[in-house]
């Protein structure tokens, strides 16, 4: 299987993979996440200690922006959905976007500190992703409004046509959303 | 998120997960794999190094029977599958069969040594699975034949109808294949 290639993005350390999808009669088969050879690449040796998926039944669900304090893996298992994801670590690139679209062969390395969001362009779309740290329930985490005027993120589907969390509706504008301390190098 | 629930089976060593799905009106969320809590339930500490997945179009596919040198962490992303496993191992299981439907609320842990195998139930359904050692291509792995006479897997779509690759129509009988060695303890 070929190695995937990097493309940088203007989030530093945020990473888009192309992966090598092997086609046959039967469909796909996809390294997803291949250890050995993303370090090889130059990603940060990941040691995921969580997998997970989440569903999403109509086009335009749409979740985030969540900024955890861990690194995320991210690719959809089927299907397509459009990422977009805003820098909150504090420092030069804070507030720099990023968007790409999602499909099978296309994963993101999202370092920690940067939000992370997604908007289903196809109904039944399987979103999946490895994280190094585990997720605990008590901790509440940063996140910022989709709608937020300064980034602008151009959902393909009008967020007022989105299928969205309540919890995502009351998330704060950049400019009172918690700023992330950058990793200490 | 509620504890996984974990089923022996009489394969030793296979485990069967049924995993809390959180459902609400997007769909649904899984800790498809939390290393965590898979060890506390007693799964043995798994530290994956390569993440697969493998898109079948069409209901009936089916791949397998592969016995490969490492432990797997398998689940589907959407859909349903019928899973298929056999014990290569030499000693007492040597032959023994477990089959289990999966759909995205159940994963299976399957130790090195036994055969792995599954047919998709829809059309469209990603498998993903996690192992614990990377891929070489130049390694060839012990396979078995999907209608092998002895195993008699029941598949739920006759195997004349079913979409197989070239390498699964040729993989030897029970008697023909090969014994995998037990792991040393
Ligand atoms: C397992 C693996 C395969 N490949 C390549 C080899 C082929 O070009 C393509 C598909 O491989 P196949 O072996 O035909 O895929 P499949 O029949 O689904 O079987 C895979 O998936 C099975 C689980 O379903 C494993 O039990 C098999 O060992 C594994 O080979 O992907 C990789 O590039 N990396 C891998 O890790
Ligand atoms: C992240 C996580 C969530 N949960 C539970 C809490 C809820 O009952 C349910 C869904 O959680 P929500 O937070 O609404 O899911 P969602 O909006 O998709 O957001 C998740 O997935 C996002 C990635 O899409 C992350 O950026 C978020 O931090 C993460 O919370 O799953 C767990 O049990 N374990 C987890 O690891």
């Amino acid at each position: 299987m070929t190695l995937p290639t990097l493309e940088a993005t203007p989030i530093p350390g945020l990473v888009v993979l192309r992966l090598d999808l092997r086609e046959d009669a039967r469909g796909w088969f996809k390294e997803n996440w291949q250890r050995e050879k993303m370090v090889a690449l130059g990603l940060p040796d990941f040691g995921p200690v969580q997998n997970n998926m989440s569903f999403n039944a109509k086009r335009g669900t749409t979740r985030g922006i969540h900024t955890e304090p861990w690194d995320k893996f991210v690719s959809v298992a089927n299907g397509s959905a459009f990422g977009a994801w805003v820098d909150m670590r504090d420092g030069d690139s804070y507030g720099a976007v990023f968007t790409v679209e999602l499909d099978p062969a296309t994963a993101v390395f999202v370092p920690r500190g940067v939000g992370n969001s997604y908007q289903t362009l196809e109904d039944g779309v399987t979103y999946s992703y490895l994280v190094n740290e585990h997720w605990r329930p008590a901790t509440p985490y940063p996140a910022l409004d989709l709608a937020d005027a300064t980034v602008a993120i151009p959902w393909p589907i009008p967020l007022d046509e989105a299928e969205i969390s309540e919890k995502d509706r009351t998330n704060p504008s950049l400019a009172d959303a918690e700023r992330m301390q950058p990793k200490k190098t």
